[in-house]
């Protein structure tokens, strides 16, 4: 049974994504590494590198078979890498060896697994970029709809100023649109099949050597894929790239997640979400658990990114242990990532704000949350320094005391019209113009 | 079908350890919770805590129900942890309501997922000791046996001085003797029962609440783990520890596969494996898989490991997401570890080193491998600084000529007899002995 | 100008540690190592390996010669290793041919400066040692004046049940009790010197060779360090060690941080701070700095913990690359956990629980806090399962109304005397015992 | 003294960057922020926003006051953010308090400092840039030179296939040409002003509060940076990704120095090195410090990265912890960016490659190099699987005998006239095409 946190069968629905797990099964690996051989031998026949009868059989073979993952299982642990079994059996299984023996012709298995792999990175890219667009839609409806809604705004836990929630919906979604721009930027590097040969050279392609340019740019375009013009195998840089980025989406959600813990608890009460968690003994309890999972994620992400990153230090034409880190740490971010943009989505489509409770919050200040407001509004009147330092010593007294700001600066200035100066909705400043900007670009992701 | 490299069923030989996943697998983890609740409840009913009768019934139930954990999943997706689905599935599975009822009696998810934990940790704690023991054994008879075989040391990757393959044999194997000890020292502050209820103070144990204390001591001595003496639901040192723990021996580990990497270098060839992987395409290749692997496994273990000790910020008196951290990346530390130590087995098992080819090694310096003893012996004629400039300039001739130094020095202080200087076996210093030590301490373990 | 962030004339009250700081300054990193060449010397004089009288005078020299460490840069900066410029300016300052001759005999740069950087973890050691012992009794202190002040246990932020601000600061001192165990135990195999020649075999040591184990004691027994009992030059599992220790340290330590900044939130405000930072802008504003700063130092230390956890993977014999990455994290690490225990200190020393704010909190829980107990006090009249049922369905009436979980539990079972089931005092379980025991083991430290 | 590494007096030429450290020096951060400080202020007067005087007065004295920042390390320390006591010390200062009250003038803290940090950041980028197309340019000239100079190609350190020395420098530039592209591509979102005031909103900037966006705009168009349109104080992508591209760039070209690392080991010896280090005891070495150093910032700046993406959770509308997680590892990953460039540059200049090792390593494999060429020349004589096992049996007889793979190929098959399969020059593949492709590219860069 699985041991992983990913495909545990108690887990598999707190942390695992179907549809990008399934892309990472050991079924879609060999089906995907299946279609770059069969792909290869139509396109080698086509350019008479192979007879072209043979590269259509197993091309037709690579649709066709099925070959079992499990059975390739103990020579992977041998070879440490999967092709040389896929090879044999996939020859074995075509039961017509004048063609099998075209199989697999020129290329490595770092060909076959890359580009296997890029076939699957195209659909989680894919999948990334549908999610990412319906969370800021999503996003955006919410930042236009509580775009005035006044609420504390936070530094360091301490109440500073007013803001709204629908900036701070804001301020959780503009990174992704970056983030869908950023995707675009970097797809094309990412998308592109892999094939070198033994060690980079593609020395042994074609008759005289000089149809390996040449085929690598015809097997790119029969899998709609990009043409590196040039061997990448000991070049991990747009993998590490495609790594990076998944890290940067789950930071920046894990932002939401952190900042939807922090409204949720008993005492703020900001948000109620609508997807929350009982307790095995607690009746009264309802826990923030997706807010906490996206943490979690963005945590594991970080980490394993990190190991990605390393895996750039690939030695030599190839590195064992470099690319096996990436064997081992890339799949887990994919699903980490795809798991994140759901749980994302789940939460943002789940989240009610409750007014009463950020009036409260604000009330609770006693207009302490006001005081950088005053400040100004009495340096019309003074200096400045001398207008911070009487609000600080007002606010000293609101502290120690039970007045508001309000009353006690109206007291001490009896003769200063502090209009709506101490109400929330005439302080948020820029807030609602950001939350209508962000809803608006939304609207057109 | 799992994605998650541990047990992805095409890479679950290579990456994977049946042992110790088993243990992690959601089966062994249902079993083990269970194994906590029906303990639990038999303990409370010799205390009074809960009838008798109740308690002997769910030890029974926990000992003959077969809970499917896929039946857990959906709620364990909803709740955030699996425990109040199987308290749910265990009631109703027993199908006596009124001793089900008193099953998890002011316990808490973490009382009964940290109990399971621990556990099965136990169990992990036992292997990781018997295969470092076999391990130690092996590395100690290698060491033993080669202690007098004399090789280049290297550092920096230029060779050094001679030393001796025993001695670098005992480089890989003290520091697991180390880690035994230090796992000696961990174990009992691992090996605990959490028992502390909902947030961590027993409130609701027993009548006057003044039986929390001893239940949980009850509790330990019958599931024959240690009791910690208070909640450690938000204190998650001992878990950490082992995290570091386990992190330490695969970087020790991987020294040895690193190493090992570079003595089967082509062009360096001091060492074959038996077991080495075959290419796609190169007919002639024999990978050193399992040193690649050993390196890998020890990047992953640190990024995860870097994960738990995050998660020592366990905010507040339980931490959503610092706790799913855990759950992430412990099992997959421990399946890693696992598999590094059976890994370096297979290859301390099945190492040949080539006297011929480190003698060749030691010849190729042409005898610059004795510039520091030269320098030393010279130093008995002259000023050590004139003895070392001496030296170094006959170093350079030897660089930029065909002489060796041996003939160069020879040549220049044709009076000085230096006996058996330019032999190699007469310049091994320590080496042998700290062979031969290592080997004797081995023995013992 | 120092751009480090731990030395900047900006940050270095922020960040810094004069004391630390001071151990790995260049002067103190000159001064070790020239101890440690001075030190050798003279037991290499009394064992006759070089002459007495040569011994004495670099010994006597290595106390008084002042050398200036940025004269040593340049020659680093090109070596990538102190020693050799170390060693030529130390026998060009002597002024003594005759007797500078015999300085570093048979020592390699990694002895040199591995053992220096022993003598001054030592005094690191000590310094954390002190540190965690004051800072364990600050916390006995506080959690035996607190131990039966209610407060709300928080579980994912939401609000579980009671606890006492007592067990909570226990919570925080418990980890460190165990931590200066922790260092006890490690504490004797990382003093030790490093003493094995130019690659770790101590060849050219002593006429017949045989004198190297020999000297190495004796180094050891001069410098009050602990004697290998072989080269650890590639052998890093004691530095490694040691980083996770303070790694460790500073996760501990950074969950109080973690805690005070929820506590000192606006709108919890359970906690104040004596130390608390000002706004640029904000009159109002009292950030809670030092619980953020604690919080950043165990990030970066885990990741710097990472680096050197990396750095086990030492190749061959010395690995320069592995040996670097000791040299830029080491320090560091060390540096912020001795800023993080001042700040602990800080902190601790400077808190004052709210006790009304702790009540006005349980209180605004309308009694939800207390739902665990109901659910138990009502299985006393009913089958657990229904009793958790009804009780839920009363937490769901007091959520949606404005009653209090006691008054409707009074209303719906008026027959049942619930006591002072609904007073936290009489709910604190054992919080206030793991306060005083706590407070009573701190005592001790 | 300095205690951190890149400005320890010791180490400050091997670990340190004068000009990117000059740049996070505490004198270069006072100055940028005086800059932002004169800048807003000017701005504000021609705005009406303030006194056009006051704005004017402040801006000359930005230009012409200095203030030590020693003097600011003490506020520091106690308000964990500089700003307050620059302000302080600015206006008292300025001896003209009319003037100086409306400095800072609705800005915050971090306002000033990320805007004082994107001006440096602006040199930073410009620094790397120039850098990265020197390195480019040189890796250019070096694969043009060396397009044709076969050598072994190494897949897990085992002998491949031959390759050319010009297409493995091909191989450490590419990826530098694509991050210039990265750079340029990031840029324009790095280098924006921060100026949204204490809690992003902007609120208390303007007479109406309506001036703010346009202030913004034209703070911006002042400092030469961009308009983000918005608050970021607490989106930090930008910095995420700029610290992520760092991290690529250094990895990539820890590549360069692991695989000189394996060119330079003795008994390999395929590149000399113009900058080596001497040892202090071993008179013959040479050591390849350089690439040590070029992998150890490597991992350090993986390390560090691992903090900023952690710091994209961003709790609320400051956090505390992650914006000082951000002051901590920027500046060191920066630094360490520019030392990679400027060893990178060191190294690649001074590379020499020893085409008559290159030749011997290949004469070295016996032939064996050449196994693949040879199985696929046999497939044009029988079926492919025939031909692998036949090769593969060769290959066997090469490892066990003394002969070499051309010389059994020609006793097997008399018939086969295998032309100059056995010739490296002929079977170089792609490798030269590869390298002069660069080659081209790095001229235009």
């Amino acid at each position: 049974m699985p041991a992983s946190p990913f495909d545990n069968a108690i887990y598999r629905d707190l942390f695992g994504d179907a549809e990008v797990g399934n892309l990472f099964s050991a079924t879609a690996e060999v089906r995907a590494m299946m279609l770059v051989q069969g792909t290869l031998a139509k396109v080698q026949g086509t350019l008479g590198i192979i007879p072209e009868i043979s590269g259509a059989a197993i091309h037709r073979a690579s649709l066709e078979l099925q070959i079992d993952p499990g059975g390739l299982s103990k020579a992977t642990g041998q070879n440490g890498v999967v092709v040389p079994a896929l090879v044999t059996a996939f020859r074995a299984e075509m039961k017509a060896p004048e063609h099998a023996q075209y199989l697999h012709w020129g290329a490595t298995s770092q060909d076959v697994m890359d580009t296997g792999l890029i076939l699957r990175l195209r659909a989680v890219v894919a999948i990334y970029d549908l999610r990412l667009r319906a969370l800021v839609r999503t996003l955006g409806g919410l930042a236009s709809q509580h775009a005035d809604l006044a609420m504390v705004a936070r530094t360091y836990g301490q109440a500073a100023t007013p803001t709204s929630f629908g900036a701070v919906v804001a301020s959780w979604g503009a990174p992704l649109i970056r983030h869908l721009d950023r995707l675009d930027a970097l797809s094309p590097g990412l998308l592109q099949v892999s094939l070198s040969g033994a060690a980079g050279t593609l020395s042994v392609m074609g008759p005289q050597g000089g149809l390996g340019a040449q085929l690598r740019a015809d097997f790119a375009t029969a899998l709609n894929l990009n043409d590196p013009g040039s061997s990448w195998h000991s070049m991990r840089d747009t993998i590490a790239e495609f790594s990076a980025w998944m890290t940067l989406v789950n930071g920046s959600i894990a932002k939401m997640g952190a900042d939807l813990i922090a409204m949720t608890q008993s005492g703020i009460d900001e948000v109620t979400l609508s997807n929350s968690g009982a307790s095995s003994t607690m009746p009264q309890k309802s826990n923030p658990i997706l807010p906490s999972l996206l943490v979690a994620l963005a945590d594991q992400t970080t980490a394993l990114n990190g190991t990605i990153q390393g895996a750039l230090i690939h030695r030599q034409q190839r590195d064992g242990a470099a690319w096996i880190n990436e064997w081992i740490a890339l799949p887990q971010i994919c699903m980490a990532t795809a798991r994140t943009l759901r749980g994302a989505q789940e939460l943002a489509g789940g989240l009610h704000p409750n007014a009463e409770r950020m009036a409260g919050a604000i009330d609770a200040t006693r207009g302490l949350i006001f005081a950088e407001a005053l400040s100004f509004a009495l340096s019309a009147h003074m200096p400045r320094p001398k207008a911070q330092a009487a609000t600080k010593a007002l606010c000293q007294q609101v502290s120690n005391g039970t007045k508001t700001l309000g009353a006690l600066a109206a007291q001490t200035w009896p003769d200063i019209d502090f209009k709506d100066l101490f109400d929330a909705n005439g302080n948020l400043g820029q807030a609602p113009v950001d939350a209508r900007n962000f809803a608006a670009r939304a609207k057109t992701i």
